[in-house]
């Protein structure tokens, strides 16, 4: 997808919120920086529970939030279970409020502008910008050279054979969601479905350290609790999500262990998340 | 209405086309001032003909024209019948193709922009410019002052008693559509539907110049003929239309005459544009 499609896909997520989409679009076509990446809706998880913001920078770590008028709010219609959360601890967050005439909220929108090329100037000074490349955003390549995966950078991959080859794998495809990791001996790399889905009813908590794991058909869940406790305890977790244009993304969440105190027949299995930051 | 709410319901009628939407959008921000009406999907009427045109400015006499990838076409579902059709004559329209990236389209619009503000500049140095005030476009007031009504400004009023009393009438309110005109003997205020209605199967020509009445009971067409032959023939026209927000204009046409020949049993009551300027 083009950086044009990409744009007018998210503006047009908005578009049943009008004076949200207004001011989305008013934002973003006076900061007139194609190299900076604009994002509508995100969900994201601050202080343990999870919001909605109404434009996200990710290169800026910044939000948007606009307070419309009552009678504009409408519900957000996307399939939560799946939808992707992104980790924004120690972002900024933006308020504006549609109050008074068009000059009152052109003029907030202004001030919002100023202080965004200004955060824009700073990070492409301090050398930590990425230009905004839609080829470039998902490579692995990237992330091997950068020597990490941080779940505060929220890396994520289009395919699980990408997220695989980031950690060595050097594979051509996989079918599967659970893979032993050849680099890394007793680790696996896991890519479940974190919500209820055909054969199993997993959950990850509001806070995203622990994941609750069981069969759908609970006769099998002793042995599958047999199998977790015999195999490497570790997992590097990129959960299946679908991004807010409906595409299918592996997104890092960290290495989690299993529970061995709290998985049980009651519980099914539990991890825990032990590090938010995977070195290679 | 404020301008506020104007400008975001204007843009949310091209919602559904995206890269309209975009464009208009994006003109719209960088142009950056207020004294600017933005109109959408506006009907026009030029060299005999009509078409509708994605974004107009009344004050510049400006259309553009998006021309968008061929999957992106829609419908136009107004009902046409009763549409704002504009005259255009001696407007310009400019054209702006959807391809390429994100910088060719910008490219493209940014020079459309400076076009937009280079002529702004000149329509405020020459004296020319109204800036634009919702609260006064449709005020009689303004017309007296100025003097005359011309079809080629394309002046309209909300209601009925305001083209009235623009006439001299000094009236407090009206239901009817059909008046008799005080200031100027032997001429009427004629505020007609020219599509089918109810009681009448009017229309007006392509061109603007020929009014077609025939009432809708064809039984009465004798006794009508008659009467519009017995009373003072000369029609200052403002047909009924909506605008394309759905409201209710009067919209100046014209001065029309019966045209004695034509009218007849078979073609009804025929009126013929004889001026398109009316000075007070």
């Amino acid at each position: 997808m083009n950086k044009l499609d990409f744009v007018i896909r998210q503006f047009s997520r908005i578009k049943k919120k009008r004076f949200e989409s207004y001011v989305v679009n008013r934002i973003w076509h006076l900061i007139n920086d194609i190299d900076i990446k604009p994002v509508t809706q995100q969900y994201v998880r601050r202080k343990g529970s999870f919001s909605l913001t109404d434009l996200y920078f990710p290169q800026l770590k910044l939000h948007i939030e606009v307070d419309e008028p009552h009678h504009e709010r409408f519900y957000i219609n996307d399939q939560l279970r799946e939808a992707d959360i992104i980790e924004a601890t120690n972002h900024k967050v933006e308020r504006i409020k549609i109050q008074g005439g068009i000059e009152d909220v052109n003029k907030k929108i202004d001030e919002i502008v100023l202080l965004i090329t200004e955060e824009i100037e700073i990070v492409k000074k301090d050398g930590s910008f990425e230009p905004w490349d839609p080829n470039r955003e998902f490579n692995p390549l990237f992330y091997i050279d950068k020597g990490y995966l941080d779940v505060n950078e929220n890396p994520a991959f289009r395919r699980i054979v990408d997220a695989a080859n980031c950690l060595g794998q050097n594979a051509k495809g996989y079918q599967r969601a659970f893979i032993p990791c050849k680099a890394y001996n007793d680790h696996y790399l896991w890519f479940p479905k974190l919500y209820k889905n055909g054969e199993w009813n997993n959950s990850l908590s509001e806070d995203g350290i622990t994941i609750y794991e069981k069969p759908t058909d609970l006769s099998k869940l002793s042995q599958h609790l047999e199998n977790v406790r015999s195999k490497g305890r570790t997992r590097i977790v990129f959960p299946r999500v679908v991004d807010n244009l409906g595409s299918v993304l592996y997104r890092f969440k960290g290495v989690f262990a299993l529970d061995l105190d709290r998985s049980n027949l009651e519980n099914g299995a539990i991890y825990t998340r032990i590090a938010t930051r995977f070195e290679f």
